[in-house]
């Protein structure tokens, strides 16, 4: 954990966020709008939560993998961004989840990384979603989410 | 369906757009852009064609499948415009066909909604594309269409 | 190839670009931003390394079906941008690669794809990047690559 993260404001406390798993950038900035890149239940560098939904984990687990999923993802945003006075929304949440065949209710789970966002940013974190069911994911990962996000966008005082 | 909604202009009937399936808003707006949850074969309740392609479902009723859910991605940006004035184009359609093993012609159902939008849209209805295949779908549906569009932007004349 | 097109100042070769497998825009810009279709391992209009990495394909043969869609990604910006002086730098590469069961070092794979990225562009090459395994994709391709990108965006002089 960040003992002095960006995020008091908040109320939860942020890990610190993962290093990529290869040669891409954990988030890019431009023109307004933020890409965040694909975030697993990694924590303190370890996968949790390794496996399917209605296999090798109960809804219960999945759920707790958003979740985790989820605070990277704000992390990622945490680290990016100069301050939360920058933010300017979430606007997409995607979601994958590592399913056995036949269970299909991937909504359910998800909604613990959108009750997160809900409780941790507020208004600012109402966002549009898509869910998908998935065999597997990289890493044997049961949850991964891939957010865009918006930021306060200022046009400087010398254009006008 | 809905007898009075905005999309007179379009020259096709709308159907109510369907709710939310968890925690989160159906279309988010932002800087010009538009995101649209995902969007699955829904009408009047209920989700029809559910099943995969070349199991359950023939090619035929898969392009029906995915034709009922552009109309829902249309149904979604017109309740969330306050007119079609405000539409400034598709810009990108994800689309996700459960599909049988060795199914691979996942282009030819998407077409079904690529049609429909070109046809309730003319110009405006282009847009860039991408197809995969996956063996289940939340809910079972057959077909999931994740959107991205344009909104007329007006810089407001204060700024000039 | 094509003998002269506009990348002799991104010192590699690019092909010419796949057409679209069905109803829709190899790619569409707006606003300062991209969005290209998915690309598959096409080239001279054969699919290549179809099938899944550890089964049909070894991990190398993932990689370089990857590379070989990262060039039609740029081949396709290539064809859209009227200069690469236009082009702002990519941001999000979505990349889906056929898997064996088992198999979950996606993010390895994908490498050859943000390694070229990183050759032919440079700063502007770098991106987030999103990995999922899938069971098949469209044609039986082995990777395909969905990407957003930034355009230089310029305020016309008569709104100043």
């Amino acid at each position: 954990m960040t003992a002095q993260n960006k995020s008091a404001g908040l109320g939860i406390a942020l890990p610190d966020p993962p290093p990529p798993a290869g040669d891409y950038q954990p988030v890019m900035i431009r023109g307004g709008f933020g890409f965040v890149s694909g975030q697993v239940p990694v924590r303190d560098g370890r996968l949790l939560f390794t496996g399917r939904v209605g296999i090798e984990l109960t809804p219960e687990q999945g759920r707790a993998a958003a979740e985790i999923a989820a605070l990277n993802v704000l992390a990622q945003i945490d680290k990016a961004l100069p301050s939360w006075d920058q933010f300017g929304g979430l606007l997409r949440v995607e979601g994958f989840v590592a399913s056995a065949s036949g269970f299909t209710n991937q909504p359910e789970i998800l909604d613990g990384a959108s009750r997160l966002f809900a409780e941790a940013l507020g208004e600012l974190g109402q966002h549009s979603r898509a869910a998908f069911s998935v065999e597997q994911l990289p890493l044997n990962a049961s949850v991964e989410l891939v957010v865009t996000f918006a930021t306060q966008t200022q046009i400087p005082a010398s254009q006008n």
